[in-house]
């Protein structure tokens, strides 16, 4: 994933991107796409005040705060929350009589896989996730680097159009990510371990800190617990929707973690606590994620 | 916090400092002595090769693999693992003919305190715990700034000689640290929630995660799984130690993090799932935790 970041391309493979719902990672492909191919058309599908914010950052060069915008668009980018995204679904073929490709940038994808079945033929649908954040959301955080070198998830599957994918993979290779293709099922239960659960793990973990040492033992903590609980900033939108398309692998990666916690809990009631397999795993595996 | 640290002191407040345990807290706290006393004579009690290290290091003027070593000390702190120092508190009355301030400086003090109620008059107890640390232990790791600006907690009771608090809360200063006071058990309470919780959340949360998506899986992670596991890397013999003095207020705290992840698991299982509760509370205690 070292490969050099693309430069300007005079000759865009989507003549016009309609991206609905310009939050931080919608903003920040528009703004990838004006960077890769200046002769694209980008439009934005958002509230007028977010459209206000877009058009001030040179993200969008037409947009309005209807599907309609999205008529003439030969890719459409789903954008918004995951249910969201499912709703517009729904709403898409009214909207846009011609072909067109479309995909999603949403964080779970089994269920806009199964909802873009009933999509019409002329609206060829591959799932997306771009593997990019920052600490907060929002336009305002939008940046045209920020797929720059990150994994970028599609997850065709056996109905897929090949030529369509091919193109999406040139698309997002073209904004700077790296595509990785694997079933919607499979990325589901992927992140629900590395992206659900820590998430999950982190609120529970300060909320039940705070809660017990109060602002006074806060005072106290060091390092440890302060890169321990970045995640736990975190704003609970965006993970009730995900936890609501995503409950089964969810419940279970809990499972999992509440599982190992009560063997911890059993082992520090031994005279002797052997911790030492539980760690010695921990390790192991945080030397294969920090080594990557 | 911010007040400087002190410079170097031609007077010692103890002649002669012996440390047993030369670890990273008591290697450092060799070096600390040493750079604000330099008169001090510092005596290190550890097994051969890491003597051998420490006086390489310039950490020791005198060393050896016995307690007998600490005769003749002003000030001894025991700076072995937490079952080792209550062991050393037992045979430490043979060893010292004279008086002397004897300190420790484990992550629990309950039952160390308790121990060292069988000492007799002529030997001062009171426990400590300097919150410092860094990614590894081990002597070689040791530096004198390790507890410059960080607390330092003193556990002292009713029974406590307010002499020897002034005096020990001096040399805790004149190291770096900063002292405060509170009781064993609140200490105790404290940390279990602070330090104990958050490794064992950490341990068994990257253990799930790599047992579940493996090497692949996590070749897609990013910074916040990296930036939540970053006490993964931990060894565990110092833990067991910990769980094992620090039960109750261990299990107690296990507890309340199951507990709340078993609500999470609850409403991610609801048609709407309610995180908000849990999540506006996390988001308000990091802000506390951050703004320190």
């Amino acid at each position: 994933m070292s490969r050099p970041i693309p430069l300007v391309d005079e000759s865009p493979i989507f003549q016009t991107v309609a991206i609905i719902g310009l939050g931080l990672i919608g903003g920040s492909l528009a703004l990838a796409v004006k960077r890769r191919w200046p002769r694209s058309l980008v439009i934005g599908v958002d509230e007028k005040p977010v459209l206000e914010t877009a058009m001030r950052m040179h993200a969008t060069d037409v947009s309005g705060d209807s599907l309609v915008m999205a008529a003439e668009a030969s890719l459409v980018v789903l954008a918004a929350p995951v249910r969201q995204n499912i709703a517009i679904l729904q709403e898409l073929p009214a909207f846009i009589p011609g072909r067109a490709l479309v995909t999603d940038v949403g964080g779970t994808k089994a269920e806009t896989v199964a909802a873009a079945e009933a999509l019409p033929a002329r609206l060829s649908f591959i799932g997306g996730h771009p593997l990019a954040g920052a600490a907060r959301g929002g336009i305002e955080e939008a940046r045209p680097e920020l797929f720059d070198r990150r994994p970028w998830l599609l997850t065709p599957d056996a109905a897929t159009d090949r030529e369509a994918l091919t193109t999406l993979r040139r698309f997002v290779e073209g904004v700077g990510a790296a595509p990785i293709e694997l079933p919607a099922a499979e990325h589901d239960r992927m992140v629900a371990y590395l992206s659900h659960l820590p998430q999950l793990a982190v609120t529970a973990l300060m909320h039940v800190v705070g809660e017990s040492v109060g602002d006074t033992g806060l005072a106290l903590a060091g390092r440890g617990l302060r890169d321990t609980t970045r995640l736990a900033a975190s704003p609970p939108g965006i993970w009730q929707d995900i936890a609501a398309t995503n409950r089964e692998h969810v419940c279970d990666a809990l499972d999992a973690l509440i599982e190992v916690l009560r063997h911890l809990k059993a082992e520090a009631q031994q005279p002797a606590p052997a911790f030492d397999a539980i760690f010695a795993s921990a390790a192991r595996w945080k030397r294969q994620l920090d080594d990557r």
